[in-house]
């Protein structure tokens, strides 16, 4: 317990005040659907508010496996409903891995649940750092380099918090390829997708699961729908996988919430539910990238989700958690600092650009004015 | 993961047909207050559907504290809501135990996650069985007569499930002067009391957290008002357990339902709301103990709950997973065996009464008459 620290997000949330421009948000400020809702309240009008079945209801999973079109994905056993996909992470670690002899590798930067889902299971990890360089673009190189003798799973976000960057479709191949060919038990790629409706390029992401037999996914309707207090996600992989998770999901909660899933069963029955928000997302990103080349402030493009990694100037560069205490003490502006994501990331900060479009030009100026100061 | 069994429940359940009395329900066929659901629906149309902080709103862990009203737990800080009773079970089992040093002690005949809960954490156990010679009563000695060097938990669950017996507060006296008078570090006493709001008797049950500092005490919305697929639990305990059990609870699933949250705040706003369904239980278990009367079933008087535990005449005892079998093939009444709970109710199958008198009347006749049958 004690290994497992408080969240650097957390303490920074902590010493705001009222009136400060929070750029530190991880959930959308759009709001949801209200016609999944009132739907889904008509179902309880009809059935009361019973327990569904362990993994979810059959149609919920049909429809989260046919959205994905994985192949051998395809089927109810391959889905198991879960409390967001937070619990999707903490099913898939502690169902897969023997902590006696697995290892986990973790790309980074990284969404801190990662290794803090490890420490509590009491799993081996490490990380392979993507290069600052290159703004982390996501390669396999240093992945497969990483590769312990232990390893049994690596641990992808695409698209990633924090870097905002999408894993392409040749660097995961490369990945597949370099996998497929190591001796001994196969490695799981455990992939977090739960960005994966917000892109900003011509094409959606490409998915692990498409090329590589040994992958976990995850997802859920939180970032997509703004739906992240309902709690909705899912891992897919494959049935014996999945039949473990639904044994253990059973144990430490039952099942998700009833509501929750005739929730998410009526955005799946909506054509383009899922999509809905990207456009809003898409406009507000081309403003953050105005506002960044008015400012003179350098960030790495985002490709997906809704953040942005931003190069810290070189005064500031050695302490990224020093200078966002200062943003926001100084300049009432929150924004999360890089080491919150690993070492790889110090010199870095990283923002939501969620806010209003006004609060957003607001937070960049202030910025671009600490980072001007001395 | 293999020492997890499958449930001897789900196997009978499979095994029903279109048109089979089903005695085996584990919840509620009341159906939920709408006003709960139309009130937490005006909230997601003007606050959305964000996320609550990781141990649930404020106002929902003040007013669970509130309710209970336990000496020393009277704040927000002392409750931890989760996903279901079930995930509060997993918390105080994952948190407060060293899987190198201690040991549970499971009072039995019980619900069977409790043994599942510490094999999935790696975690001893032994049971304390009751005595089947008086229905099953709670008694402390023998609770205390079982404790071993590395115990550090007892599991009680009151009103109970399956016996639905309730821990008379003489018993919970004993048993916490025995464990005070134990050297050593404190033993903590996990009591289930997701039955708590349905009892039978002229007072409420005694709670063990109103009589020993080292309770541990968890609850839901499930079963009192009709809502087990909200998920709606809680975990009751000293600060420093809710920090750790909130560390844990935040990093398997981030934090319950907000709609389920916002659910539970308009239950505890409205006087009465948790012992709304009571006075229609009552009336249904006094129909119960005159079609067992009138059928010559012997079973235990239900004091809480909604299960009633009968016993197998001697014909049938000797195996109650055989008799449930027969019952359920040849009467078609799906009823649990015994040994589901535990190997000392051996010879007892449990019914839940919650079905319509008119179920419950057949199911009975029809037990009556396997119960006289060769």
């Amino acid at each position: 317990m004690e290994r497992i620290t408080p969240s650097l997000i957390r303490a920074l949330h902590a010493r705001k005040r009222p009136g400060d421009i929070d750029l530190g948000l991880g959930e959308p400020v759009l709001r949801p659907d209200m016609g999944l809702f009132e739907a889904a309240l008509e179902r309880v009008r009809l059935h009361g508010a019973p327990y569904s079945p362990n993994g979810g209801f059959t149609e919920l999973r049909d429809a989260i496996a046919l959205h994905h079109g994985f192949p051998g994905r395809t089927a109810a056993a391959n889905v198991c409903t879960t409390v967001g996909s937070e619990e999707a992470l903490f099913l898939a670690i502690k169902t897969t891995l023997d902590p006696a002899r697995d290892e986990v590798l973790i790309v980074e930067p990284c969404y801190l649940a990662y290794p803090k889902l490890c420490i509590l299971e009491g799993i081996r990890h490490r990380t392979a750092a993507l290069s600052p360089d290159d703004g982390f673009a996501p390669r396999a190189a240093p992945v497969l380099e990483a590769l312990g003798p232990g390893t049994r799973m690596v641990i992808l976000n695409s698209p990633c918090n924090p870097t905002a960057r999408v894993w392409p479709e040749a660097e995961l191949r490369a990945l597949a390829a370099g996998l497929t060919a190591r001796p001994g038990p196969p490695v799981y790629v455990l992939i977090d997708e739960v960005y994966r409706e917000l892109y900003y390029g011509p094409e959606p992401p490409a998915s692990m699961a498409m090329l590589y037999p040994h992958t976990l996914t995850v997802g859920s309707l939180s970032k997509s729908n703004a739906l992240t207090g309902m709690r909705s996600g899912w891992l897919i992989a494959d049935a014996p996988v999945i039949a473990n998770a639904i044994k253990v999901h059973g144990l430490v909660n039952t099942a998700s919430s009833t509501f929750s899933q005739w929730v998410a069963m009526e955005a799946f029955a909506r054509p383009g539910s899922l999509a809905a928000h990207r456009p809003l997302y898409a406009e507000r990103r081309r403003a953050l990238l105005a506002l960044a080349e008015r400012h003179g402030i350098r960030l790495v493009p985002p490709e997906g989700a809704f953040y942005a990694f931003i190069r810290l100037p070189p005064h500031l560069a050695a302490d990224s958690m020093a200078a966002a205490e200062r943003l926001l003490d100084e300049h009432r502006v929150v924004a999360v600092p890089g080491t919150a994501f690993g070492p790889s990331a110090e010199g870095w900060l990283r923002i939501s650009w969620v806010p209003e479009e006004a609060t957003l030009a607001e937070g960049m100026a202030r910025m671009a004015a600490f980072f001007a100061s001395a």
